[in-house]
């Protein structure tokens, strides 16, 4: 048995392929294609790697085959044997043993192979067999049995992304829309000026306000809902070409029952593995559905920093948590640095819609080949989105304060309370008013008393910001 | 009263408005806002103006808004008056008087108003008043009565796109749908290669082939489906900061209610109105689901050209209607120009798909003002759909006809009928046989018999692709 | 000859050609081609006709092409009728006649057929021939002699581009370049509070605001410039696939040349004809320069806004000129709306970019069969920079004015002034003062004095201003 | 002097900032400001750190500053222990000390911070003072010397961002053009069947093809090269809002002449320092020849895949090299791997394009705040552009290879060299002999004799292939 710990890094293995032979890492489970990949696609370096939800999904896909292959035939020790080295994937051990960058074939295969590689060597140490020796376990044979990756690497895709959503991007999304709510009944008799066009209105409250962001993170989280019947759908089984050849009758249903067992998440077999392996519209759908998402959060953060904007020469009708030195220049300064972080990620998740788009778009008969691609854009969005969410609530939503008198003294000077006017006096009149006020600089009382369109206690009785919350 | 077709269109009426005088031709029934737009506005000419089915939805507000407003104190001669009119323009009579651009204020303000004195004017002129008299019918006090720019605009975008969506884009991409599922039942027994990579590679059936076309678009139709909740939820009854200041309790569930019976569609008044004012999340989502298409007619439109490559020196799979002359100097060239113009469809939809996101995400506080925009993109893109995959289904898809002899000539040269030997002898000894014949232009059997790795029957028994359709 | 005048439109003459006949509407000159586009693609309606300044840069071509090819024996007679109705496609006389939309084949070749034969029979029926007999000009013998659709389209796209660049966007970019710059200089002395992160941060002028705005323009006129070398350069002579068969030595540089003397601009023939062809990169590269004043247009509306939000509640350091009513429920509002126009167009511009790069892609071997919707794209971008620059010179910028009491007010309300300090006490002991004035609600001068870091001359002499502006 | 290298991981040492105490690991070189971003940034994980060009080129910064503020009154011992810890950070051997991620601070404060904390800390070690003591080397009043995060970090994205066009890029992209060049040249006598629609066209030869792409290298290195101008402005010298308070006349030139220096690269002092710190889009300018890039490299990689379509069963008229094994099912398949990995990278630079046009439209006043996730997309696109154009010129096209005896089957098999009849016998005649070959299934000849529109003496002079390649 290889004793893979005790090997130093710069120690190599010869393993010999159909296109002749490739040094391996003696300390490294995988092959000879996953070596060659590595030196075929020297692009972009380690940040760039194979995103790690996908290699822990491909350990959840390759441990539910092993279950089902075994109903078809697969040697019990094997099936044992990959199962627990599948179990290693999932956990995270063999995270070092997935080496191969995003860009490589477009369809994901040298990932399979790397993962089949891994599994295979991993099993064969397990069961004291030599290492690259493929037996008693065999890569392709039979931690591949009855799959290609032209099936696997979709379903890693699905798996992957369904349970980031459900456990990253879905609670922190939530926490946000939580919070958003209990700002907006903090501040529900907050009354404040509105504006549109960033010009002065009517007023509202600073409880309707974050209402409104509220409701935006409610639908925002029933999009996320709506996606999921298609991206539940798992392309296993269709083998090749969508076709199914070399795999079994039942095959994909038992494979699917288990990835949902494992996952707690209620995949089903695709109904057409053609259409499954082809194309990836759902992970167009799941990102347009995240696109909307950095939409909304870059509006909520956006309007988040311009209420605070000052403190002493903006609106500042809201302060932010100040959690740390804002410049290096300018002392004392405090900025809003979560709303900052929030929206470069808006603008990211933004960019990576087209990529996507571009991508899911070219495919050609069979198979898409742009997979790593776009599943790499859907996971970082759907990281970015969940983690940034989560430190703007802690770090920036809950904490908001309202600054009352701020909020006081800009409402009061409005000219747009007039609007209250209109079923009195008319549309017209009001206007006269507004412009009164606006060219002369009165208060809005002074200028309708001056015209003379109304008495005192007219408008002291029309114009109340308080009873203008509502229709009536 | 005044004869407005008896006008000369140089003949013209002076308006005066807060700011000042303006000339307004005497045979239109616009005012001095819409006047004043068209001046300072200049952007972009005629083909840039507001989309009819923006005016036309202000019709079925307009109308609903005065039907409800009867309820709450209008004059019942007025209400009339407004009903009428706004039925002109529900019915496209007057859409000579809508003459503003997309590129106006964000709010799309001046087509409202320019609703309102269309709408007004005509009423008064129904009434034997005098045009620009603001009575009896007033343009603000009356046709906008409850209303605000505000909530109208949204609403009016809502219903736009809802009745485009029904009425346009679900029947004709149902009919592509529909003929695609006829084209996998027609070719359904008609073997062929399979093409991973643009690589031979194992068969499938050309009506395999193309029930991953139509289930892209049985996808698609209910990616359409899933967004339809939020769209059908209407901002009216928000009016200027979305309080709902100087309307009615009541008036927005009557003016959807009217709305609803007018369209056929189940609107609903908004759950959040001070969402439905500042953001235009549900149009980034609408708009998702149409880009979700747009890959998807991307994937069809290309498979289809390639598959009709030839006559003579391309795939040649299949034969494409020839419906024009190709060339102005190849002469009898046959181009597949239907899957152009699809094809650019989509290029255009994924191009929208940002300048909406783009929109959506920049507004501020109480109004998102990129609404003409935005609104203009997700019509765009709903009606290049809807007429391209109708054109596509006509002229393209519904006379596809498969070159079987070219399908059979191909499928038996191709190496990778091997895949079917894998359970037999194994994935190495098979990548022999493979290599083998490709290196030295061996038949597949040729190869396979001479590496001796199984016997003539062997081969004819498990190399068949008729048997290689579907799991064993 | 036929006196087209005089029909009426719905009557028809009966062509014909390799498909069957067709019927062509009597008064216009085009022929069986144009009509048969009409009817295989339906898509858009009137809104995605071709734009003009493609119609007229073919009348730019065809003329050239007629005067070149006079040189190559083409018949006087025919050349002299080709040029005059070439000029008549010039001048607009025949726009009417070009009804194709955009969404046809993707080489635009229907386009090229429909110039063919509105050229051809308006040449027959100025030489007293009968229309659509194509004697004594054939379409394609004679008004395409030495010509593709595949290299005159993509002339057409360079000189429309460039003609609007030309003439439409570099003046008015120009206009508004200088009009920031007269205003640079006109608030030069107005000193006021900066502001990074939306907070306040420490003075500069606000012509030196403006001075930032400016150079945005002049950056961004440098751009555009930078691209033009690729843009002059023509495809035709090229053919049909870039070999230039059945073309003659020295047509394509003799055509040139007569485009160059007709437009005022240097094109050039393309130095590879292949490229010219096969991909529009130099319509990429055009547009990423729009792209870049969209963003810079973006960033200067949307700061003018802010500047200008209030009147009464924002920041209002700057007015904008008061042009129209803003709401039709809050009297008297004005709003920021050319801001707004042009943010539109910078989104839509930023949207029509992911349009062009995704066709300019796709392109296959030797065509890019996206060409009708690349240039659309780009043609619109051009001409809506262009409209919206200058009506955001006219009708705002030129009339911005600095509201100096607020300026003020705000900066001296400012602790950021406390930067000043860093190079006499250290940036450790300058936060102090900032976060205790921050904290206490004191001047900066006043928690300056009670930590004793400074004596009160030494504030006076070391925080001012007026000489934060610049370098020591 | 503390010894880092002996410390463990999880030793810390406690530093006190204006928020309070902080836990700072006792082997690193980072202080306060970095941990506190480590904690309130919890976004993305360790692939979304700040890109390593950036913080190497912060070290050339930091190194200029100091040797220019030498001269500016900075102590001799501190200035060269600056310089001497600048080297460490330039050589990288600091990398481990910079762990802050894109998604912070939309200035990049944080990470000028980071720089000012190491740096000053590793001096002091280097001066045996006391880490985190800030003395004798203090991180804002040494390193940060007449520096603000907002004219830094901007200089630090131009010399990052020129530095990997200048050594990365260029070199990469000129090889591969070299490489199409010399292919072009290696088949300039082969003869092949154009294709414009994906349809049989008019002959080329495959050097001509091949000079196509060669051109849209060349000219997508003019591309960058048109760029540069704008990118070689340095914003250092603007300190914190444009203005340069708190620096020394003659600082900033001193600085860029010395970084210059240090990349021989001849980067200047901006012309406008505000527009340098408030908006990036020299960066959007960049990338648009990035995206240009992009869309040139999809369109070749395409062509090249779809040429090499095979091995049985497509196109084949090219082969690639066989690098790895293409499929864990198909034995013996193999894949144009290459073409996949630079389509994918050339959608992913479509996507950056609008992540960074999204972030550099939004910036507010004196300062875009979107620097990070700026520049981290433009040094991507950079990378994963070099990187995959040198694979692909590495792994596939430099060992292309021409199938002769395909390509020769199928151009003797197309109907479109009819063209060449257009001169002799006219388009209409040409287009009727082609389409009775394309109807009855004849060669071109016997569809030409057939007809008798010329002699088998006149076919044959008039239609060769050979002669068909250019005008006459």
């Amino acid at each position: 048995m290889t004793d893979i710990a005790a090997l130093s890094c710069d120690e190599y293995r010869t393993e010999t392929d159909g296109f002749g032979e490739i040094a391996v890492p003696k300390n490294k489970y995988y092959g000879a294609n996953t070596a060659r990949s590595i030196i075929n696609f020297a692009i972009g370096g380690q940040t760039e790697r194979m995103p790690i939800p996908i290699i822990r999904s491909f350990g959840i896909l390759k441990l539910a085959a092993a279950e089902a292959n075994r109903q078809f035939g697969l040697d019990e020790t094997v099936a044992n044997a990959i199962v627990k080295a599948s179990k290693e994937v999932i956990s995270g051990e063999l995270d070092d043993h997935f080496p191969l960058v995003i860009w490589q074939t477009g369809s994901g295969t040298q990932t399979n192979m790397n993962v089949n590689e891994v599994i295979s060597n991993r099993a064969i140490v397990m069961l004291n067999g030599e290492i690259g020796s493929k037996t008693p376990v065999h890569p392709n044979d039979h931690v591949n049995m009855s799959q290609s990756s032209n099936d696997t690497f979709p379903t890693a895709m699905h798996v992957a992304v369904a349970m980031e959503i459900e456990n990253l991007l879905i609670p922190n999304l939530s926490s946000l829309c939580n919070t958003l709510h209990t700002k907006a009944l903090e501040f529900k008799d907050i009354v404040k000026i509105g504006r549109t066009h960033l010009q002065d209105a009517v007023p509202l409250t600073l409880g309707q306000e974050f209402s409104g962001y509220a409701q935006q993170m409610v639908a925002g989280l029933e999009r996320v809902e709506s996606v999921r019947p298609r991206l539940y759908e798992l392309a296993i089984g269709g083998t090749a070409v969508g076709t199914g050849l070399n795999t079994r009758v039942g095959f994909a249903e038992k494979v699917v029952e288990r990835i949902s067992k494992q996952t707690g998440l209620p995949f089903k077999t695709a109904r057409n593995k053609f259409e499954a392996l082809a194309c990836h519209d759902a992970m167009v759908e799941v990102h347009g559905a995240l696109n909307t998402l950095a939409c909304s959060l870059m509006k909520i953060a956006n309007d988040i920093r311009l209420l605070a904007s000052g403190p002493r020469c903006g609106l500042a009708e809201i302060s932010l948590p100040e959690n740390e030195a804002g410049s290096s220049i300018m002392p004392g300064k405090v900025n809003p640095t979560q709303s900052e972080a929030l929206t470069m990620v808006a603008a990211q998740v933004m960019g990576n819609q087209v990529a996507v788009s571009v991508g899911a778009s070219n495919g050609h008969f069979e198979l898409n080949v742009f997979k790593p691609m776009i599943v790499k854009n859907v996971l970082q969005s759907v990281r970015l989105l969940a983690d940034a969410s989560l430190s703007f609530t802690r770090y920036c939503v809950s904490g908001i304060e309202a600054n009352k008198d701020n909020i006081d003294a800009l409402m009061n000077k409005s000219l747009m309370l007039v609007t209250a006017l209109n079923p009195h006096i008319g549309y017209d009149k009001a206007a006269q008013i507004a412009k009164l006020g606006h060219r002369e600089g009165l208060t809005l009382k002074e200028a309708a008393l001056k015209l003379g369109y109304l008495t005192e206690a007219q408008f002291d009785e029309w114009v109340r910001p308080e009873k203008m919350l509502g229709p009536k």
